[in-house]
């Protein structure tokens, strides 16, 4: 599979779409979900143009996925949401609905939370 | 938040207690959920006392986490489940319902995903 330029994400990262963003650095950029599916979700996207996880483990640098994965837990910082806690997911490939073909991880945070995992459980 | 040493994945990771050991390397192990909520349910574990994503991403080293998370393109590699897909996720602290304080990647795959995925957006 290759890459699509086109998609929506590399279209923020190229800033020809406006996004709410809650933070950048050299890895990654964070922002809002459009559709929230709680009342905190916020999508965090490597500056790479990797697919999926596979794409990215497969390819990406160690510094590379250190610094996304640090971009993570700064975004949860600052987002208030470390102490109460929060879900982070990805969907990768045709069976879990990746929506848009750029790697990006869900966090996912707030009150709802406990009955989306649960939810999620039946 | 202090790192409890008797937790259950730190009992595996000791040798312990049993597993149904999928993957293992210098940086990672990987075992089938002994509750599975999919067909495909496994979970991927940091070798290192990391209690969750906050604690992983601030402590561990650049090689450490790029190390686990191509531990979780093995592992899917591994499964057969990188072509139709599968779903990466973590729940970091008491909101998400973090069972075990070790920080822990399920990856969850198979048939059921779309109404798993379905009933996580009602």
């Amino acid at each position: 599979m290759v890459y699509d330029k086109q998609n929506i994400f590399a279209k923020i990262l190229r800033g020809e779409i406006p996004c709410d963003k809650i933070y950048e650095d050299e890895y990654a950029l964070a922002f809002r979900d459009i559709n929230p599916q709680a009342p905190v979700h916020v999508l965090v996207i490597p500056k790479g143009s990797y697919i999926d996880i596979n794409d990215f483990s497969a390819k990406a640098s160690d510094v590379e996925i250190a610094g996304y994965t640090r971009a993570v837990g700064q975004v949860a910082g600052k987002l208030g949401i470390v102490d109460q806690g929060f879900r982070t997911l990805a969907n990768n490939g045709p069976d879990a609905h990746q929506e848009v073909p750029h790697y990006h991880t869900h966090i996912l945070a707030g009150r709802r939370l406990g009955q989306i995992i649960k939810s999620f459980r039946e």
